[in-house]
């Protein structure tokens, strides 16, 4: 119970407090600042990434916020923000990061919108300039209407026009737009907006004063689903939306998710409705915060590995997960967004990216067509670790890639301590010669466990100090942090009355092995296709997804997560599946290039590979058993 | 009241009547016959054409009816019928006409499959000849299943099969089949049918003991929908169904059912729903009947005009009705199945053949391919008299067409005693020098009134004896079948008392008139085409549809229907329409030559031409002011 002191009541009025507790949500970062410390100000330092174009001046609007506790706790609304907010989101309780000070304890909500895009690290032999040439194309017409004289049908009058003025020859008309064709004729007096499919199909017909036409991207995780707003013409990003993989109640991971479809008979049903489903309610929520009608949104390109692919679109996913793990399909999908269920222009097309092979899905597609590195003489190796790991490795000249189960250990699960990357996780260490650790948690908080980037510091700071041994095995070392508890050696990385929980956070043998079990396959998988390919180094490392933005490079060449490569050409590309899914939203070219490469990559089943179980062997060591890592010489020597 | 003789009182047991009546429907044809007599021999009497092939003996089942009324009343189901009828037949009352004889009153009904199929008459220069070559096919595959060694995805497996066994390169999937792919191989070990469309698109997949593909060519008039079912890979003729246009209660003919659209919100929905409905029952019946499923009717081809057209798809026929009668499309259309809500296999393919302009449809369309007049260098003239008059003429080097609503007054409509083709309608008529008539009347009954063929005798034989003249004014003849009735001059058929009904049934000036309007504008069409085409005599004259079936030819030409020509190459072609439909589903080629000669047809719109006028001035006269009928000259001297 707290105490009020004294003085406290004599004061008359309110009492402004000298500081206050600010939360940003759903990131979970949360600090303690000055009273009158402005929103934006806040966030930058709690290092959460908000846009602001303008600098803090109010007048870009791109800091916008929404406080969900504490109402009562800011500043008052300031004229900047009168005018450029609306009344609907001032009643929402919308703010300008920028023009807003906590003056109490609050909680704000960051809109996906308003986080700053961090830009992809671009690289010498990284190239991602593309030229805007969507899929679908809007084109302004005007009609003759029929007369006595000249008698032609309205479908073919239409097709006339559109072979006279824009050489488009042979197309067909969707068949529902046959029928709103006559009247929307003659009530325009021939004046009419037409919106094409790949030169091929009309698919949506618009009075002449019709709005742009819209695009999603659309990345379907295991984990995490979002959904990119595009403007077709321009290539402008409009919005973003993210939500937690609905499916994830029937099953953390892939392997979890196919039992169910094979042991529920109306499991496919279910997987497959509830992402949809999850899916359109992030649309309803895009369209209507940009005040877009669904009819305007024409096309969709979908990426996701082969299983979040499958279950999508209903199919089964049973024989990927049974050897010799086939997906249903390979090619690219075009199927009509009626078919999917997806409530844009129901005339519109739903392009499922190709899957390459097995596990290795659509996703990886993406990440391929967005980072480019067949177009470079450079191998490089791409990384890319969510719920399994995907590794391709090549040039110019030729593609391997190849899926391991190596995801879960390194992002937290099976590990004692691990926890998912939210306020709380450890996910910064160092480890001093005196064997004491110095960490950081996110949002600074009192430590609850251990996040994925902190897992993988750890085993390299116990590495690099010589309390694990190169085989893994826990040195016979004198300090306090070392100890045996039910015969199983551990590491106490913090004491329990330290910790947010009422345990010590300690890291065991067995976690070190499973680390030892996850980067080993990694590190073997990353051999073979360069045995494969016949390269002895690599000219450039990039590592995809989430948990890639976040780790230490350093820390994971340290550990042998893969081979050795200058560090400064170690880089993070951010989530480029979902990067990849736009391009192919807004360029044929790359979209083509999607087929050609996943046709081109050639899929190394690592069960089939001899070499496999000696590699795995060897790369259970750390950094690895023989080989050599000059670039970490001044550390292993 | 009736009174029972003395006689019969007598006599002890039920007592054999001598006579008994037969009512046979839907044709409503009836007779009295003695007792014992069979079922087959009365509807030969009646001129019901019942199908027998094996000649009466009970061993081809082609002959079977159904007992409607007074199943009590006919002899003992015979060991034959026990073989030959199923148990559900049995129990349904359905029984062999050859075997079958009356014992007492009956009504039965003749199937439209027990009808015999008159043959559509050949003539020199006419050739129906055509290749079965349905779009549909089915191809019997055995596909490896995947192994390590081939990873290939089911997809890209079945698609390099049919590559590699049938050439069969490129081919898309519907997408609901990608769903039933995988289980479907592995549970049949690789053995499975595929039925591929238009060597395009896989639209079945099934286990390799599939049944056969069948198809549906549907005939939607203005007044009859026929549905024939047909086994596309030898091309028989498996069953028929027909019904009376379900739009009939919205409107007797295309114009009244244009308005109707035009002046009810939901009134395009209804006449739309309503066609689908009834044709959806039709199917079902014979889907039933021949017990198969519906998933095994694959593709659909559809005739008729071009409202018909436009309101089973739902597209607005408002346009149709107004200047410049334009349709919404002229080509042909395929459309899903599941698109149009036809209850077929969802993934197979409704085809519409296509317009030719206005009013002539693509029920024209198959009245030209069934007769080929594109292919001989004769030029014939094909009428299609059903609720309007469309009219093509033409030879191998070119055609033309034309619409005339010449329809109604020669169908019956607008005729003070006229009715439809039924029991009681008078169907021909003969006049002696005296002015005295001979008719007949469908079913012998007497006569309620007069149909169509009938009007067309009347007048060509009131024409020929005199009492009307060239310019259709009654003569001033002293015969008591001659007079003037409310100022209006009419000729007495038949007196009351011999009549069905309570009325002298006559024909009057009016009736001549309407006659005279209606003739004059279909051979004022004719001549125009000629003067088009640039010939002053036509080789030959199809009449299509069923009015022309049952039409006296010499009369029609003596009223001046159409023009002179010999009267042995003016031939009645029956449903040529739906024959044209069935041909479109067998045979590609057949479909193609749709496509082709729709748009190579030049339509002619009367509206336009100044010479129509003075034409249909002359044409009003019997049979023409001026032209000559060397065919007629006897009758005419």
């Amino acid at each position: 119970m707290r105490h009020l002191n004294q003085e406290s009541f004599k004061i008359e009025g309110p009492v402004l407090p000298k500081y206050c507790k600010i939360v940003l949500q759903p990131s979970g970062r949360r600090g303690t600042f000055p009273c009158e410390t402005n929103l934006l100000t806040a966030a930058l330092e709690l290092g959460e990434p908000i846009e602001s174009l303008c600098g803090g001046k109010g007048s870009c609007g791109k800091c916008m916020v929404f406080i969900n506790k504490g109402i009562e706790n800011i500043s008052d609304l300031t004229d900047i923000e009168k005018q450029i907010l609306t009344e609907q989101e001032i009643s929402q309780h919308y703010r300008l990061a920028c023009m807003t000070k906590a003056i109490g304890d609050v909680e704000v909500t960051v809109p996906e919108e308003s986080r700053r895009r961090e830009q992809v690290i671009l690289t010498e032999g990284r190239k991602t300039d593309f030229t805007i040439d969507p899929t679908v194309k809007k084109y302004f017409l005007t009609i003759p209407l029929p007369s006595l004289e000249d008698l032609l049908a309205d479908q073919e009058r239409l097709a006339k026009i559109l072979a006279q003025t824009h050489g488009l020859e042979n197309l067909t008309i969707d068949f529902p737009l046959v029928k709103r064709l006559p009247k929307l004729l003659r009530e325009n007096k021939g004046k009419i907006a037409v919106t094409v499919w790949n030169d091929q199909e009309i698919i949506d017909i618009e009075p002449e004063n019709a709005s742009k036409s819209y695009g999603l991207a659309i990345d379907i995780g295991t984990t995490t689903v979002v959904v990119y707003l595009l403007e077709l013409d321009t290539g402008n990003l409009i919005g973003i939306e993210s939500m937690t993989n609905p499916q994830v109640t029937f099953g953390e991971d892939i392997i979890s998710r196919i039992s169910y479809v094979i042991n529920n008979l109306d499991g496919l049903q279910r997987l497959g409705d509830i992402i949809v489903t999850g899916i359109n309610s992030l649309i309803e929520q895009l369209a209507k915060k940009h005040k877009i009608d669904y009819n305007q949104i024409v096309e969709v390109t979908i990426v996701g590995n082969s299983v979040m692919h499958h279950l999508f679109l209903k199919i089964t996913p049973e024989f990927i997960g049974r050897s010799p793990f086939v997906p249903v399909t390979h090619n690219s999908m075009t199927l009509k967004a009626r078919d999917v269920g997806i409530t844009v222009n129901p005339s519109g097309y739903v392009h499922m990216l190709p899957i390459e092979a097995g596990f290795v899905g659509a996703d990886n597609v993406g990440v391929l067509i967005a980072t480019e590195i067949y177009k470079s003489p450079d191998v490089s190796l791409v990384i890319d670790i969510g719920t399994n790991g995907e590794l391709v490795l090549g040039n110019n000249e030729k593609l391997f890639s190849v899926s391991t189960a190596a995801g879960p250990a390194l992002e937290g699960a099976h590990i004692k301590f691990g926890m998912r990357a939210a306020a709380g996780a450890i996910e910064r260490v160092k480890i001093d010669e005196t064997f004491e650790p110095k960490y950081k948690t996110i949002g600074d908080e009192k430590p609850r466990g251990i996040c994925g980037s902190g897992i993988i510091d750890i085993i390299a700071e116990l590495f690099r100090v010589g309390i694990i041994e190169k085989n893994g095995r826990f040195a016979d070392l004198d300090t306090p942090r070392l100890r045996r508890n039910n015969k199983v050696n551990e590491y106490i990385l913090e004491w329990a009355s330290e910790a947010a929980i009422n345990s010590d956070i300690v890291i065991t043998q067995k976690d070190v092995r499973e680390v030892q079990l996850a980067k080993g396959a990694m590190y073997a998988g990353a051999v073979i296709l360069m045995n494969k390919f016949g390269c002895t180094k690599l000219d450039r490392i990039m590592l995809a997804g989430a948990f890639g933005n976040y780790i230490d490079k350093k820390s994971g060449m340290l550990i042998g997560l893969y081979p050795d490569c200058d560090l400064e050409n170690v880089v993070s590309i951010g989530n480029a599946a979902g990067e990849g899914a736009i391009m192919a939203l807004l360029s044929k070219e790359k979209r083509g290039e999607a087929m050609r490469i996943a046709r081109s990559v050639q899929y190394v089943e690592l069960t089939l590979e001899e070499d496999f179980e000696p590699e795995f062997m060897n790369a259970m060591y750390f950094p690895h058993r023989t080989d050599d890592f000059p670039h970490l010489k001044e550390i292993l020597d």
